[in-house]
């Protein structure tokens, strides 16, 4: 079972569209900012001092799915809970569950990658996660 | 085969992150406005006037899913091919590929509804696709 | 002097450009959300229930203008120190300070009217402000 | 008389809130495209290379004022006119107005300053802005 991270918002007025409701990419907004938290709170380091710390440029999503099943308006608080499935070699994925009134509102699956800038070509590329950062994402 | 629309964007400043490349979620919203431009063609109505004509709120996307491939920067020029690829009793489905340069950057997938207001509980269902959007988001 | 309303945010990754600062618009974003935060709580009702109880549309912005003295960053805690600063007829005026870290780092200003949808041409028109909200808004 | 520049753009769905009007921080965001691509075309770079050519880390925005006179809606087209009226010594400032149907519906005034990061506190600082780049805003 890996790291487990819990955050709670509020469904601001611009979050939302001409139909009353959220905006759909708003929640890749919401769900961006749970693995960030997520992250710094796992490693115990804010996401600049954790591109110094290990030398990447960041944490880019290379794949993700979601999916919509009630639809949630201005000022609704919801509830995300975001939760790390797998880590591998350079990627790890993460769950993310929006509950909106205890009721799940939407679902979402991320696979991100530990990325450094390749010094020759300049494009971004994955690299091995260090071992501490496999084990604290581990939730070990 | 269904429907097809290319659309040509420009990556704008605001449009990226520190690491400086698309913030996902402006993904989704690019992609949110080519499913709309589609439909205003596919239908030869605006998305106001599709509304009123067919009594719906919305288009809500219920299921999405997208594969970032290589990263799009700043003044980079994109196109956006999305193509409708199935048709269902009250639901569809249309696939986006972005390209950078000639090189495809990220594929997406939607699923959306075709939604009207409960009179009963105010909350949205789905509806039967009329028969003319059928036959004009399967491109026939 | 006019009702006062606080309220602390965090920068998030994604509302930061390849400069590592907060997008411009990123800052009318939250003033938006702080100013309907103070609606909510000078009125003690929710903005949809604001639209209901009064009647209007919204309170749409016609005049702003901020003032940028210092940048914020991802992960910064900011504070956003709103208050009404006039109450007229049909309009009213509020002034947000935002501090990064004790220091002022943006003052705005808002004027917004108390907006109704003219039933004739479908427009939005400002109408008096009923006298409970000019004395809420007065923190009277 | 400086530089000019014009910009055609369509509302998007998602630019819109739910009064069904552009939602006030999205015009903030055209305007800064706007400014982007003025200089752009008034220097002939683009911004990643403008930022390389001149080591500047950017051209942040300090003041702003906007003044919104009539709403713009979903699909409707907007035409942006973007004007360099003052270039000073480590600053310049732009008029942007925003028609819709040939009607004036935003105007806005920015003032950006031309800005390099000190080698010492790793802060932005103004900078005097290069002779030719002051020539070509000055639209001379």
């Amino acid at each position: 079972m890996g790291f487990l991270f819990t955050r709670k918002l509020t469904i601001e007025w611009g979050h939302c569209d001409p139909a009353g409701i959220v905006f759909n990419p708003r929640f890749f907004e919401f769900f961006d900012w749970s693995t960030a938290r997520l992250m710094e709170v796992a490693l115990d380091l804010g996401k600049v001092d954790m591109r110094k710390a290990y030398g990447i440029v960041g944490i880019p999503l290379v794949d993700t799915r979601a999916n919509f099943m009630r639809p949630s308006r201005y000022g609704e608080e919801i509830e995300i809970v975001s939760n790390v499935t797998t880590v591998g070699r350079s990627s790890f994925e993460i769950d993310h569950q929006l509950f909106n009134q205890a009721e799940l509102a939407v679902t979402a699956h991320e696979k991100r990658v530990w990325a450094i800038r390749d010094g020759e070509t300049g494009r971004l590329k994955a690299q091995a996660i260090p071992e501490d950062v496999v084990r604290k994402l581990n939730g070990a």
